[in-house]
């Protein structure tokens, strides 16, 4: 692996009020750049001070969006140290992602090499108070100045951080989602299970809509059937129903999410019963009506764990555990923030120090 | 509307030999640039020397893949001067574009003057060779510095141009396409019907996979049901069967070409039937193998009438019209061409003079 060069920048910037942190509006000193040439390879690791790109406006990600990211954060520990949360599972994602869409992948061991060292020059950019972490967002983009629809045979992968608080408004407060009758995410065949930017682009419009009518997220259904469930924009979900846990099986148009993957062992070991299915937003509904729903949450490395407390569809509405963030949902924020900020143990060597 | 500034290079590039041009590598001298700020709206219309953009890492447009784009071409007629073709109908469709991504419409007079403003800045751009055109890219991107999926605030409309010659290596020489079975391109409810740079990173990986296999490109099939015909990577269909036009119907995943409608516009006038309607590849082959389809081409812009010589799906392999170029197919082409290079007269106002 070719070594890291570090560029320091000549001024550090001013830190904001880690007390009132939002999400992705503030980024760090440093970024960390690799260039990928047809021939050549990944090559260059760098850190450099944080800055612009200079792209020529032909550049591919401008027009054909060959482009995937990731998501993963650096907590502080009680004692002052930092680590992360499964980071070998973010780069085993984006390879699958960059597979997709016919990106070179980036080898997996230099993803996690680079965000260690990224985040070990910026580490006094990791914040202190509860709840806040330091977002890191690795993201491949193509860069060949040229039209036509091919894959590139420039890239650059890229690596910047910002610190964050809570991810909604809400905090841990149950959110309101709402069942999106129309617009589609993704679909098998599609790059629903990538991180890749056009399944975003395509999902903003039934956010904004579910916005305005006072929801904070979508709830997608699938492509096909339009009528099981898949996720949330920016999360997994999982509904406790009848004591059991039952949440969408993984088809190709869902994510497979690190905190849903996280939960899921939790909830095993904690010896409950767990179904990774086809759940028809029909099942939900009339579970909730007939009162068997009796949690439900989503899962995200940005939104934690985060409480649903009102769900729309249609013309229905129902309340979840009274609006209420549930037992079980409490139990499981606790346990997995408590393993990611190095509160609690973590037996399953699921976090890694810096 | 405000008035288009207009800042010359101070050195022009080096003009490429017109008859060795392929596709969307060279670029003219200058691009149009026009900016959107929440509040403010488009503004700054400008024309400056063609040269990168300077993005912050976390531009929207790099992990949301917020953008859109057209293409349209200039033509050199044989009086010299310069003409465009339909661009209020590109005009139109970035707007539908925006719409779906939830960017805001650039006003389409202003698209259509900006155009014509940056082709006659770079009119020495516009080759005469035959089949030879100035190809333009007006595209948007998101340039928010944020992440957190959510519409962006701000955006840059740019057009970039440059000459081109024939899209396909094959020239006006019958192509061969493949049908994809497995991945899909769009769906409905998706961005199948925008210009959005998600439908074509989909795509990439089918388009190799078929060029593995000696196929130009690939046929996609809808992705609800994976039986119906939609269009190839960057054109429309057509197929003549049975003396009458078949080609799918605008179902909300395919693209409506501005070539498709202007082919169907010529055919009818000619007094065929033509049908636009959902047509499975299962009639499409079966025609094929009972000497039923007559011809098969596409439409498209950088493709202009691109004749269909041979078919595969799944283990069946059909020749249409033996492997050349049909009679109708080829009238078609010496229309619309002839039309556009203003060779022949254009009975329906679709070109627009410089
Ligand atoms: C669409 C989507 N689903 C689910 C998730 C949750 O995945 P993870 O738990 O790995 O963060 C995310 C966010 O990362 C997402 O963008
Ligand atoms: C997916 C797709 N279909 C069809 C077309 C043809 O459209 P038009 O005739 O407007 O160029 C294009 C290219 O522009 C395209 O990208």
């Amino acid at each position: 692996m070719e070594e890291i060069k570090i560029q320091r920048a000549a001024k550090l910037k001013e830190k904001p009020d880690p007390k009132t942190l939002g999400f992705g509006k503030i980024f760090s000193d440093h970024m960390f750049l690799l260039d990928y040439h047809a021939g050549q390879g990944w090559h260059d690791p760098r850190i450099v001070p944080y800055g612009p790109f200079m792209l020529d406006p032909s550049a591919m990600v401008f027009h054909y969006a060959q482009e995937v990211f990731e998501g993963l954060k650096a907590y502080r520990a009680p004692d002052g140290s930092v680590q992360l949360f499964r980071p070998a599972d973010n780069a085993r994602r984006m390879a699958d992602s960059c597979d997709r869409l016919c990106i070179p992948p980036v080898p997996e061991e230099l993803f996690v090499e680079a965000v260690k060292a990224l985040v070990k020059v910026d580490a006094d950019w990791v914040p202190n108070e509860p709840g806040t972490s330091l977002y890191i967002r690795p993201f491949v983009i193509a860069t060949d100045a040229s039209l036509g629809v091919h894959a590139s045979h420039s890239y650059l992968f890229c690596i910047i951080t910002g610190p964050v608080g809570a991810y909604y408004a809400e905090g841990i407060n149950p959110v309101k989602i709402y069942v999106e009758n129309d617009d589609v995410r993704a679909v098998k065949g599609g790059t629903g299970y990538t991180k890749c930017g056009g399944n975003y682009a395509a999902s903003i419009r039934a956010g904004e809509r579910a916005e305005e009518q006072g929801y904070a997220q979508v709830l997608w259904l699938d492509g096909v059937h339009r009528k099981y469930i898949e996720e949330v924009g920016s999360m997994n979900v999982m509904f406790k129903v009848d004591g059991k846990i039952i949440t969408p099986a993984l088809t190709g148009s869902v994510l497979p999410g690190i905190t849903r993957r996280s939960c899921l062992e939790l909830l095993r070991d904690w010896g409950y019963a767990v179904e990774e299915r086809l759940i028809t937003a029909e099942e939900l509904f009339d579970a909730a009506e007939s009162g068997k729903l009796e949690e439900a949450w989503g899962t995200g490395t940005a939104a934690v764990i985060s409480p649903i407390g009102e769900m729309g569809w249609k013309d229905k509405h129902v309340v979840v555990n009274g609006g209420e963030i549930g037992s079980l949902t409490q139990k499981l924020y606790d346990t997995l923030t408590g393993i990611q900020w190095g509160v609690e143990p973590d037996p399953y060597g699921w976090t890694v120090k810096l």
